[in-house]
């Protein structure tokens, strides 16, 4: 049995639907910041959180905070957040159930009349997906002071992100970073399907996977395909095929050994594509996630081992893989960890630790102030597309395992 | 030690250079079928079709022919040729000197008082190449009686192929069938790796292979890169690489039994090609060229084989393998054979007997009267590439070999 959460949840999927219909109509759910239906969403969310009593503004990099203030000046803040925009065509709870959630621990503190000694801020960060700037993590990078001041000269058409930050009420020249915040908690739907298959309410997440991206290219030679005897050839797609096949096979070498662990070939492109000449060349990108430093140096090592053999077997020419970026992996930490499974515990939610194989806002977090993150289950681990699902009843859930352990951390 | 060939090498590299300067000229060597460029081509050759005493047209379907009566009006006609259009920085030789062999043929003839008993045609066939309106072997395909009706209205911008057709001189309401040709030979470079690699002069085609054009879409689940397990994946990719190397096994099974057979993946492309995206879906296009029906039919079964296997080792769902175009393997003549070997050996071209992977006009000549080609070799078997290369000695000797075989068919 659950205990009491003191959370409402008509009010949480009242707010799900409310930005849910804030969408391009015919490309539901597009969301994406800087659109003029971004800001309507923010409209929304900064009505909701004025009607939780919550102070409003938007910091200099365009994160839109609620405030309340605590009873102890000085003491600093506890923040709870993420982020209302989404991919194009994403679903309804990438983000805005962590910003739902913590609306909603802001909304039962007024109402139940909970003091906290110190400050509480709610953020809806600006921009964690890819932007149209072609940019992630705008304003959790500003407020962690980290963001290379020279994006602020990207384009997007006719708009330069410096122009955009005005666009949503920010303000380029004032620096969004902080030092006072104490702690900050993020609730994100997993994304992936572990807790729904393991049937766990919560996923308390022990680190965010480093994300490292390689550029792979095979050389060939582009030959008639109906002339060339099929012995003589240099076919670059062959060749990629079966380093797409030794990646794999590493990959889940590495995932079954402790640590999370994935890699993906998600970009992969063939020249000249054309019926037929035997393809001459092939771009991949790798995406590697790894919690781990040791399995992703293991993974390189490796991973130049098989090109090798695949160079040996195939005669196919492989330059030397190249990281085109590379962000180590994040731990959450233990004060965070700890209030959110005594937090699980205390409301009677099951749930187990695990990392995060996809980045998020607190991985910026976690570089001014304990950050934390939970997962919730999400229907077949579906993400980035319409039919992502999560129950309201597990927002909820979450939402009452965000206000236990804010309480717990008011506490320390 | 080769014989007295009468034919002059001096003439054949004039011709070869000069065309090879009619070119795009920072896009060598490139001379599409109906642009400015191409007429200029063709004003060239007319020029040297006159200068060798043909009498010259431009046939209904836009052929270039030269025409020198014989001495026994009513036996038929004799004809040699090739193309003079080129792939977008194409070579100097695919085609073209097919056409310079024939019209050193024709030179030779006049030059050295030769009579014939037929009359003799050289002809310069429309778009052999894919043209600007997506089809290959107008000419040809005219001349044999079977191009579509319903290409008379493809278009390429603003032109149609009826107008694109008036351009070069033909005119769309006149058939080109013809019903009086006794015999067609082709010289062509082999764009393959045989004849230089067996250090020959010569191989004489004995069949045209097939072309079959196979779709094969693998559908997996567009999953997040980071958070899926590696276990819990349906990689469309990961599928779809197993298949090229079947397919590529495949092929080199079916390369080692009698009969030329080439299986080739000339188009693949994958979705959503995102870095951070499982792969869902791969469309490919195979390209497969068999001398024998028996290969094909074969290579299908294991197709269809290879793709359960494939489908049972990954979960992933492919359709059906589906056949976009399937052209028949089309066998040189006895007549034409017979007569090119004995060339081979009066003028003492090493020679082997071989099919084409390549298509050509001589697969549409050889729907209304015996045909057969003879390859020379090309450097590297390089070709639709500007590095294509064909000796000059090789050229000549190769029309040496068709002025032979001319000679002998006249006599049959
Ligand atoms: N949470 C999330 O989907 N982040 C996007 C970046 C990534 O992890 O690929
Ligand atoms: N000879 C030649 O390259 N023909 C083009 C059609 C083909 O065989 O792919």
């Amino acid at each position: 049995m659950k205990r009491n959460l003191l959370v409402d949840a008509s009010r949480t999927a009242a707010d799900i639907d409310a930005l849910a219909a804030i969408t391009e109509p015919d490309r539901p759910y597009t969301r994406r910041a800087f659109t003029p239906l971004f800001l309507e969403g923010r409209r929304y969310l900064e009505d909701r959180f004025r009607s939780a009593g919550l102070e409003t503004r938007i910091d200099g990099s365009g994160n839109l905070i609620g405030r309340r203030a605590g009873t102890e000046p000085g003491r600093g803040t506890l923040m709870l957040g993420s982020h209302s925009d989404t991919v194009p065509e994403g679903g309804r709870f990438d983000g805005i159930a962590g910003v739902v959630a913590a609306l909603e621990v802001a909304r039962t503190i007024a109402d139940r009349g909970i003091t906290l000694s110190h400050d509480l801020e709610i953020v809806d960060f600006l921009a964690e997906e890819v932007s149209i700037f072609g940019v992630s993590c705008i304003g959790s990078r500003g407020m962690a002071g980290v963001m290379p001041p020279e994006w602020l000269g990207r384009q997007a058409g006719d708009l330069s992100l410096e122009e955009g930050l005005v666009m949503v009420g920010g303000d380029p020249s004032v620096s969004a970073a902080r030092t006072d915040i104490r702690a900050f908690l993020e609730l994100h739907i997993e994304q992936g399907p572990v807790l729904e298959e393991a049937r766990l309410d919560i996923g308390v997440v022990t680190a965010i996977a480093g994300i490292t991206r390689i550029e792979v290219i095979v050389s060939g030679r582009a030959d008639h395909a109906g002339t060339t005897p099929m012995t003589g050839r240099l076919d670059a797609l062959s060749a990629a095929a079966r380093l797409v096949l030794a990646i794999e096979r590493l990959g889940k070498e590495l995932a079954a050994t402790p640590g999370h662990f994935a890699a993906t070939v998600g970009e992969f492109e063939i020249e000249p594509n054309a019926a037929n000449v035997v393809p001459s060349r092939v771009r991949m990108l790798l995406d590697v996630r790894a919690e781990l430093r040791e399995d992703l140096d293991c993974f390189h090592a490796l991973l130049a081992k098989a090109i090798e053999e695949v160079k040996r077997e195939t005669g196919a020419a492989i330059a030397a893989p190249k990281v085109l970026s590379d962000n180590p992996a994040t731990p959450m930490h233990s004060l965070a960890i700890n209030a959110l499974e005594a937090a699980c515990h205390a409301t009677g939610a099951s749930h187990r630790r695990m990392a995060s194989g996809a980045g998020h806002d607190a991985a910026f977090m976690a570089r001014i102030c304990p950050a934390g993150m939970v997962f919730i289950p999400c229907a077949g681990g579906r993400s980035h597309a319409p039919k992502e699902w999560a129950d309201n009843a597990d927002i909820t859930l979450g939402a009452a395992v965000l206000l236990d352990a804010i309480l717990r951390l008011d506490d320390e």
